[in-house]
């Protein structure tokens, strides 16, 4: 039953309905359990009591020398099997907020935190983020972050998004006309999930749609966001032309039922802006933007979107769906950054925010896209001060637009730097940007290199704890603990794999030097042997001063000598 | 003969001698000539007369419109046996400056700058950067740039480092104790310079350094920089307390006959300096750093290079050897960024390039490292200040510690950022880095990816010309000309290859779509149909307003659907 009361019970029975095949015909069928990282253990952090216990999960990584490090982590439970699906974690929440006489009909958390309610999701939001839920509620309320958590996705692990929290980051997947399985699909959230993605887009354009979104969604421990005009347009057979407004609401509320936890949704392509993207070098390249630029020229009218913006508002908050406020008509080139059509769209969606917020109703705001640095940090400024600090959610930016095959790398320099000055979460790009489908190993890089940008920009902000990890691996690499510095990287496998290339043998990975510099040879060795040496010498030496530190430890050269500075043994 | 007068005939008959076994037992006798970049031709642009004529290598790409773009090029002569090595293209220029009661025994470009000359190698630099000669010397004899080029190594086709010129990459090369041949040596330089290395560095530490560093030179049209102490290491059997100034000045005599154009020389790593690091994460991590300082702690005596200083500029200036003043306390890890040891290390780099320029010796100066994205242009501005805007030669910074494995990627992130603050070359880092030896794959991706953060900080500061290539590739994008996107690109391989991955079909190279959207589905399709469609009404949208443009445009409507605004058409 397609409404848009968005009543639980009525959606679990649809879930039931559209619950895929299993066994051997089913499209998952070939994948098992995901292999988890080397060296690791999931932990649980318990809080609360009754109903409202919150379990957080965190990967323990144990290192050789007996300490432990515990990281953020995604992946979900272990072992499960995707036809089966994961655990409901948040049903006793919600159906407790839903229960008769409590719920209002609008379930967003926004309208909690605006009420004063600190909801289970914000107390397992305010354990991973290690804050306090008041000040989770305090963020989500004042709209600067938001918790995406469908009443239909009872699966999420709750994650927030928001300039204050840790910087998160989006995988893309979905199928398209070209090609790609369900199987395929699934097996790529996953992927990305296991490699720490912290929200994932189902883009699919092509066959199967529902069917797809069912299986990842069922699947998915992270918030999971679309493109509704997407499957719009698959129903009226790739016609812009014949998109309504009531189509567009039938279809939310479709992917509502289903679970999505965020809608991109092109409200900003306003018809007078559409002029301003002609004499641009790649006018409009977001495919939500360009199609409803289409309706608007055809139909010579005001974006559908925009003017029934308040009616998709009620869908929403019914299921505590949160908007992105897609970018339409963000760059696609360095030559079109920071143009009058990108900021006049931009100023649009800060007028949308506004209206989504009077409705309780969570936002983020998309960003571009193609941006020279020198142009990035203008874009956050303007979008906190337009869009009133809702988080901005960017795609890099690519930094330049002569790496075709390398634009995950290009677009994690604009990523860095615009996550360091404020976004809040970096929807990844891969190395087949421009040029393809991104398969598995894609998705992996982009994720990886997401989480690279992220975490330069949590440390670029000086966010709390974010250089612990840094500094266990440094300690680590500086003690030749090789296997430790592995697995307390972000891809402990690629880092294991390439040191094998050069000095396979097991016996290696306790050497006490490495491949760059060789037995004879190695700084790291040296700079130990200067660190026990400056041990005994602390006080002296750091009273030295440069003009006369030779003759105050000149009377020190035969005790050195004794101690046996021998300098190049080789590590055993 | 070894002696310090650097004599360029003597050397002539040096290289004579030394000139490596040609036929099959060549160490580089498997590799033939190198094959070239697609759709590209060689053109020269010739400038002056006689023996001051210079014939400066482009890399015109022929476009499938007809239109062609060239671009800066550094692959050297086509079609060159590595077993000959390459032709003596300033070989005429040298002579003429060296004959009888012309030369005044300082050969080295700042000394001629400062004099008033424009050399011919000055005006090949102008040529390349598109700038004036007399711009090229200004900043020579202002020591804000240097042009490296050793008098026995005639072969380069000079370039320019300064922050006023177009950001340059170097790529590090060189065998070591656990592997790798001179072929593979020679190989990697000639690949690394295909794809746009502007220098190379030869950090050979195992056997054959000698050899294997002529093979280098000889075919090497980029300047070639070295660490002299490694092979002094080499000559004392490893053990750093035997090294004395005698056998550095020997050493350095060596390579500079042998042509290397620019030398590493830790002489800021100061007794004083030394405990500073004492209570660091990581420690030296440089390895002439590590050695000098345990040089000084068993003496307990001044770094010789330190105080020996004026000696080694003696050799620098008779072959025109630049400095590059190294910065043994860089910092190993996040944790050690900034910190006193660095920092007091670059008081006295900046101390020493006041001396290098009593001595017209050019001078760049090296940096980090690891460093946070908020913690790079303080490194750029206090090197500016404290050497006086000597050329800035900084490897990376690595913006994280916690990605082994993408170093190249999080190194890239700072790279292309302290290129934007001012630095003149980035020097690359490989995905192998911390974890073993890049092979070649890996010196392509590490030189691709920082081409890209030079390109990014050229962009970023504005360069003049710099977007022109972003632009001519963003064009080609838009208007579906996939070959030239690819042949624009900085690896035009890698593009087509991952473009064929999704479409191969040759006729897909034709298809106005692409594979991420599909034919029926493609954004960019869309919006040359509004371009052609706003370009119609572009008097009447330009002055609409986002209030009464939908009137404006209604009585336009039928005349757009007239007018066949069919989208979805596949291209062919």
């Amino acid at each position: 039953m397609s409404t848009a009361n968005g009543n639980h019970d009525n959606d679990n029975g649809n879930r039931k309905k559209s619950l895929p095949q299993l066994g051997t015909d089913s499209p998952v069928a070939k994948l098992g359990a995901m292999e988890g990282l080397p060296a690791s253990e999931k932990v649980y952090i318990e809080a609360g009591t009754g109903t409202d216990t919150v379990r957080v999960p965190m990967r323990r990584i144990h290192q050789t020398n007996g300490e432990t490090f515990d990281v953020y982590d995604t992946s979900g439970p272990h072992g499960i099997d995707p036809n089966i699906g994961l655990p409901k974690l948040r049903k006793a929440w919600i159906d407790a907020r839903m229960a008769p006489g409590i719920d209002t009909g609008n379930r967003s958390q926004m309208h909690y935190a605006r009420r004063g309610m600190i909801t289970p999701e914000m107390r397992f939001v305010a354990i991973r983020e290690n804050v306090s839920p008041e000040f989770v509620r305090d963020e989500i309320a004042r709209g600067r972050a938001i918790l995406p958590a469908n009443i239909n996705h009872p699966e999420t692990e709750p994650m927030i998004i928001g300039r204050n929290f840790l910087v998160k980051i989006n995988a893309n997947i979905g199928n398209s006309a070209i090609g790609s399985t369900i199987g395929e699909e699934v097996d790529k959230l996953r992927w990305s999930v296991k490699w720490g993605a912290d929200t994932v887009m189902d883009l699919s354009t092509g066959k199967n749609i529902h069917e797809t979104r069912e299986w990842i969604v069922r699947n998915s421990p992270v918030p999971i966001g679309t493109v509704p005009i997407y499957q719009c347009l698959e129903k009226v057979g790739g016609d812009p032309d014949k998109l309504t407004i009531d189509l567009f609401i039938e279809t939310l509320i479709e992917q509502a039922e289903q679970g999505v936890d965020y809608f991109t949704i092109h409200a900003g392509v306003r018809l007078a802006y559409i002029p301003l993207t002609a004499n641009r070098t790649t006018g409009i390249v977001s495919r939500g933007g360009s199609i409803m630029a289409k309706w608007c020229l055809s139909h010579h009218q005001e974006n559908f979107l925009y003017t029934h913006f308040e009616r998709i508002c009620e869908v929403m908050k019914k299921y505590d769906v949160a908007f992105s406020l897609g970018d339409g008509l963000r760059p696609g080139s360095i030559a079109d950054a920071n143009d009058r059509a990108q900021f006049a769209e931009l100023e649009t969606l800060g007028e949308l925010t506004q209206i989504a917020w009077k409705h309780d109703i969570q936002v983020m705001i998309e960003g571009p896209g193609h941006v020279p640095m020198n142009k990035i940090k203008e874009n956050v400024e303007l979008q906190m001060d337009i869009c009133k600090e809702a988080p901005f959610y960017t795609l890099g930016p690519l930094a330049i637009d002569i790496a075709p095959g390398y634009d995950h790398i290009t677009s994690a320099i604009g990523a860095a730097m615009i996550g360091w000055f404020g976004t809040a979460m970096l929807c990844y790009v891969t190395p087949k940007e421009h040029l393809g489908l991104p398969n598995r190993d894609d998705v992996k890089t982009g994720v990886i290199t997401y989480k690279i940008a992220a975490h330069a920009a949590d440390l670029a902000k000086g966010h709390p704890g974010a250089q612990d990890r840094d500094n266990a691996l440094s300690k680590a690499r500086f003690e030749f603990r090789w296997q430790d510095q592995f697995n307390l990287a972000l891809d402990p496998d690629t880092a294991k794999d390439f040191h094998d290339e050069t000095l396979p043998a097991p016996a290696a990975k306790g050497a006490h030097f490495c491949s760059m510099c060789g037995p004879k040879f190695c700084s790291m060795k040296i700079t130990q042997d200067v660190r026990d040496f400056v041990a005994n010498e602390a006080a002296a030496a750091a009273a030295a001063d440069a003009n006369d530190v030779a003759a105050g430890l000149a009377a020190k050269a035969s005790e050195f000598k004794q101690a046996g500075g021998t300098l190049y043994t080789t590590g055993d």
